[in-house]
């Protein structure tokens, strides 16, 4: 059961996958439309990725915890 | 079956994954737009993306206290 | 029973991290299209991202009731 | 019940690849119009990318953690 | 139960599926209203789809880990 658990909490990462997707995408865009604000969209997506990443690495902890146990 | 529910809990973070993004896409468009909004921007952004990730992070406090019963 | 109705409850996360996300973000457009609205913007974004922060709080609140009982 | 959490963990995959696809997309088309953006469009879409990627080998080392104790 | 976790885990290619018909898409797209930047499309497609590929891969090798314990 615990094994399971580990499987159901890396789906958390299907949303993260996405969103870094969306974030990548606009992003992106933007900096192709707009080269000189390259500067404030960089550091304004980095944040908005690593936020996401970090909801990423919550599961991975919980499942690293939960297999160590099985 | 504490294993599971802790499992369970992360899936929050597939919401929050998708809505980090969605806010980080659109708060990068809106600089490349208007850059010299930039300063109203980011704020706005930081308090979303942070009430977005805190959300994630009430899951990952359940998570972790059950792991720690299972 | 009690802990996988706490992991349960924090799914509700899964829709209150997607909502702030949109919230945020066309925040955030609207300030960037519209720079002299923003003090109109802000507390409206204000009132609609505690909102829905306090969906996530309600689940967490009952979820930790639910841990401590297991 | 761990083979089956493995296959489970790697779901997340399906998220990750849409997002790959978005990002990579958005990008495609940013370097079309702007090809004189290409140097600032490629490390920002190397990021997001790369970010998203990990989260899928995060349920990779899951799953092989967990394949490993079937 | 290891022959129905093979089977799970090959759904995320149906993330990737989708993800690298949209990369596919928008690069085909952005190549003919620009041909003139087919050199730069070119290698960022295919890091994109490379990438995305990969993610199905990691899924293949999961199921074939259990495939061949069934």
């Amino acid at each position: 059961m615990t094994a399971l658990a580990a499987g159901i909490a890396m789906l958390a990462g299907l949303g993260v996958g996405i969103g870094i997707g969306i974030a990548t995408a606009k992003a992106a865009e933007s900096v192709g439309r707009q080269p000189e604000a390259y500067g404030r969209i960089l550091p304004l997506f980095f944040i908005g990725a690593a936020l996401a990443e970090a909801v990423a690495i919550y599961s991975f902890v919980i499942a690293i915890l939960l297999v160590l146990k099985v």
